[in-house]
């Protein structure tokens, strides 16, 4: 049997947001593909994507579709991945799934590259990419964890709209255009597509993403919480998140409160480490005003971290700032470095 | 002596953001007013505002502004305040000033009718308005501190573009209008009018809030911190801040964490002691997507507390969102407020 050394990969979603920002990386990028398919809804079917000189023809996603795949990328939603993710496995895929469908599933890794790319591994057809606020908070955590322990985690996110799709992106700027005209701001998708009540989002701050859940806190919250935990391998750390989506178009920033276990640490050592770490950026000089925000890290691959603080009142605790673009480094990207990280160790 | 049954007031700052809320809510209440005036800078001096039937022309504030004068509300800036403050009280005027320039001072009662009214007779000329930051918070707060005990504090802010003035609200709606005409969006007041650098606010979060201190905390953080342990009367109480400014033109919402003392408690504990409490208005319901946000409290008084949350790895840990109006609750009706009180009690 003579070893593969390219690979047919198969884009599920191409048409969405994080599938198009796939494709955009994956063009820019040398992995070593060999045939390349757009799958989408068969609404989108059809419609023609430029990828490295050639034009691809977006095709329906059906299960034949995975025949010959070798890594098959989803990022369609949760109800498309529940029904096709099992079919392409089937076929011999091995899934890099972006959606909430398998990550919590035990015998499914979920993973950040830089924080536990071992984990791949032990895939069994499945790898989870998690979710884009969760991503960028366990990549700046973890060094930190590892350098000087880590027992509490209190995050409050400022997340911009395309977490919630192209769609959502669309609202902002019709809600946009309608202030600027002077009209009524008009509601229909946020804070949830499927929710029964619509807020503007423009002007506005809605500290709800993703439904309720019967313990008060959404599915977007526990999922960072119960997310964090199985990425770093630390079911017992204490975390708490409150989630709301802002009128921003990409990247979400992060204020996170966290304890170590170190005593007597200071700010230039929680720097060192970041500065040390993969896929970290450190962009903090308040007395030049450094600092990362949304609009400095769009498009960009990195988690930027600024705005270190020591905590006034507690030796072991400490503030930062986390800002990455939720389509990038939140989800294609990661997406795309968990297909390289397979390929790179033969771990498909 | 007869007593008073009407009193002389002075705006000072009558044509900015908040001293324009506080006239509009001064026609709307009925203050025992004799005469009012109102007071700006040279250049404003000359406008005229209509008040409860009459045009009032503005006059330029000098010290001889506030012979005969009862009562003078300050929002016209720190440095107005540092300059003129004395001459108001040394005219026998009882002040009540909206900036930082007096609130840290000790003879200064820092004061939220809510939470502390009975401070105000301690005044000895000056009472000083909190931040509005500050002021929502332990409206919140206060409560269930007196109820519950209360030993840490973390928030972080989602604050409106309103609280750095009438100009910055005119910088994002320039932005907004650049955004919509595919032109470059400009930046040249925030996120501080006199630091260095500035950032685009549109479809941004710029977790900077007026100067850095030399600890590494912005000012409106420190401020926040230290208000809070002063107008609550709790200098050992834990407290960290994190301060973020957000394209919103109006009113401030926070994310906070809070330690009690008391064990075993639950939502439903806190919601009763929310529900009965000044000035808070309880909109907190998940199962109908029911909690504040910046545009359901703009142009209301009160401070909205929804999200009540216990936290899922301490007992005695609780997560609140709390918002309200900046220029209402935050400033104007605040200051308004504190003059009612000095009125009804004989305080002045």
């Amino acid at each position: 049997m003579t070893e593969k050394t390219a690979y047919n990969i198969a884009v599920v979603g191409a048409t969405g947001a994080v599938g198009k920002k796939i494709i955009q990386i994956l063009e820019n990028k040398d992995l070593p593909i060999n045939e390349i398919k757009f799958l989408s809804s068969e609404r989108s079917a059809g419609k023609k994507i430029p990828f490295k000189g050639k034009e691809i023809t977006v095709e329906a996603a059906i299960p034949d579709s995975f025949a010959g795949v070798d890594i098959a990328l989803f990022s369609a939603g949760g109800s498309v991945s529940k029904q096709l993710v099992p079919e392409a496995v089937k076929h011999g895929a091995v899934v890099v799934d972006n959606t909430s469908a398998y990550r919590m599933d035990s015998d499914v890794p979920l993973v950040v590259p830089e924080v536990n790319q071992s984990d791949i591994q032990n895939h069994q057809g499945i790898i989870a990419n998690p979710n884009c606020s969760t991503i960028q908070m366990v990549a700046a955590l973890k060094p930190l964890k590892d350098a000087y322990g880590m027992e509490r985690v209190i995050v409050s996110t400022y997340q911009a709209v395309s977490g919630a799709g192209e769609k959502a992106n669309g609202e902002l700027d019709a809600q946009i255009n309608q202030y600027t005209a002077n009209e009524e701001m008009q509601a229909e998708l946020l804070p949830v597509k499927g929710d029964e009540k619509h807020y503007p989002i423009a002007f506005n701050a809605l500290p709800q993403i993703d439904v309720f859940q019967e313990n008060g806190y959404t599915f977007e919250e526990m999922k960072m919480i119960n997310e964090t935990k199985k990425i770093m391998h630390a079911p017992g750390l204490s975390i708490a998140a409150t989630c709301v989506r802002l009128p921003i178009f990409r990247s979400h920033a992060e204020s996170i409160y966290i304890e170590v276990e170190k005593e007597g640490l200071t700010v230039t050592d929680l720097w060192n480490v970041l500065n040390d770490a993969d896929g970290v950026v450190l962009e903090d000089d308040p007395t030049e005003q450094i600092y990362p925000t949304p609009l400095s890290a769009t498009g960009k691959e990195a988690v930027f971290v600024g705005r270190v603080r020591k905590d006034l009142d507690n030796d072991k605790g400490f503030h930062i700032w986390v800002v990455s673009d939720n389509l990038v480094k939140g989800a294609a990207w990661n997406t795309i470095q968990i297909a390289a990280s397979l390929i790179q160790n033969k771990w498909l």
